[in-house]
């Protein structure tokens, strides 16, 4: 409880409460918010030696990204972030550790505009950290409305941040500018609210890219009931020169990499109007057909890439 | 992923998704909410070794207690509970285990009335249980309220959760009616929700017992900045002939346990005016003079219970 205190002392003396929608922030019962609806709201969870190891991020990178990484599910539904809560499970770690991973959540906060407005700590015998996020928008932005004739759009450099831990967990050098870009890309993921909101009321669905490319489109193939074909090329040149020259120094595909390596937190939407003014590059086509993912080049079909798994489909 | 899916299927089949307020449920990147504001805004984790062990609790009923201790911060802003999201990490864990805890969410998300929207499984290396609850209220209750010649009122059967634990631990029977209570409010703790909206508009302030009463009192103390005295006789009796028969058992004094044994989540409010219609009971008085819990017996103070962490004064 102790431990707790301090805490929850230091988001809020560090965090602090921003915004007109925070009644009450840090130190009651709960938080207390004033936000117009529709509300979307979201829970995602870090764990240590899953999904990030003390090795290959430091403890403000893992604050950073247990936010960043939640928050991409807001990005996803059209919404603007409002609010978020941290949950920190925890074996002895000293203050200083903590304020790592608070400086951390702290720099993610103000990038994505959001006030951390409550939290709780536990003991546990593995690091862990909970966030949920609450977000509001007039228009929520599905998976399940994808309809035949609308083209696939993604915003974000899918593929990179597989390369970037594929390269710290081998110890490649990655100084170099573009391999440096992969490592970050892992290391502090960005999620696409703006490109979110740009799209909010032109899309008919959308998705963020967590497990893996084809694996989240499948997703959202299988809500939408629809047949999407992903054009290899476009995916592999969505990752860019960083992903590019990682996968040259790694040995490895990138379209493996585009389209499987996952922790993207890339934007995925489909549209029958263009997208592009908002960032996003056409990567694919809904066509008729039963609920799958088919990826082509040029007009052959072609294997899914290594590492994904079809039972998701 | 595929256990993810399996897990939130289960919750979606078996829990499903009730009420006008809950626009999409399980199954997209964000749950969608209508809900009229001001929203209050919680979240609690529950970690195997630490709040409960499977050889003293089943997993239905780690899974209910992962709900109702959530939930209980709610009821102390005297709001209703709109809806739960639940994030679970899991070493590897057997289809029916997941199942069975699942069984136990859905008969704690029916008792409070509120539908689980989504949630979230990660691999990990202990069995955690993190869930953020929402709520909806005109008035929140906060902390800070509380004034001078205010009444201390209390709402649950404090020191019985400690009592069934330590039962438990000791391995002593505990099929009497009496033992068997104590042992039931630490498996299957009930947030008193209809306690809390009952006085929401009456009270100046609250909290729920959590940490135990004397701590979680001081919360209150420090929160207001004022003096609360507790009546010893009144806490005792607000546990019961069950918090008794299971002092005697365990040769405790039933005071330690009121006061200091936690995991209650009972209701404290404050008020002027008297809240005995709601079913609390009169356990203390507001005073002047600097934020502390001081315990009177008769005209006398006594010694802090033993157990109680004064450093969270």
């Amino acid at each position: 409880v102790t431990r707790e205190h301090a805490w929850l002392a230091g988001l809020g003396a560090t965090i602090g409460v921003a915004g007109p929608e925070v009644t009450v922030g840090i130190g009651d019962d709960c938080a207390v918010l004033a936000v117009p609806g529709p509300l979307v709201w979201t829970v995602d969870a870090q764990v240590e030696g899953v999904h990030f190891t003390r090795a290959l991020a430091s403890l403000a990178d893992i604050g950073f990204r247990s936010i960043t990484t939640a928050t991409s599910d807001v990005a996803a539904m059209g919404a603007r972030p409002v609010a978020i809560l941290s949950s920190l499970i925890a074996p002895s770690i000293d203050a200083a550790e903590l304020d790592a991973i608070v400086a951390g959540q702290r720099e993610a906060a103000t990038l994505i505009g959001a006030p951390i407005v409550g939290g709780n700590v536990s003991r546990g015998a593995e690091l862990s950290i909970t966030v949920s996020v609450l977000g509001a928008t007039p228009s929520p932005l599905r998976r399940d409305g994808a309809r035949e004739g609308d083209g696939v759009w993604l915003l974000g450099p899918v593929g990179q941040a597989a390369a970037g831990l594929a390269l710290l967990q081998r110890g490649i050098p990655s100084d170099a500018t573009e391999l440096a870009a992969c490592v970050r890309a892992w290391r502090r993921p960005t999620p696409q609210i703006a490109g979110g909101l740009a799209v909010a009321t032109r899309a008919s669905a959308a998705i963020d890219v967590s497990d893996g490319l084809a694996a989240d489109v499948a997703h959202l193939a299988n809500a939408s009931a629809v047949t999407v074909v992903l054009d290899a090329d476009a995916c592999i040149d969505a990752g860019g020169p960083a992903l590019a020259a990682a996968c040259a120094a790694l040995g490895r595909d990138p379209l493996d990499l585009a389209l499987a390596g996952g922790e993207d937190y890339a934007l995925v939407a489909t549209s029958r109007v263009p997208l592009g003014d908002a960032g996003f590059t056409l990567i694919g086509q809904i066509t008729g057909g039963p609920p799958r993912v088919q990826i082509r080049r040029g007009r052959e079909l072609i294997a899914p890439p290594r590492g994904w798994d079809h039972g998701e489909q």
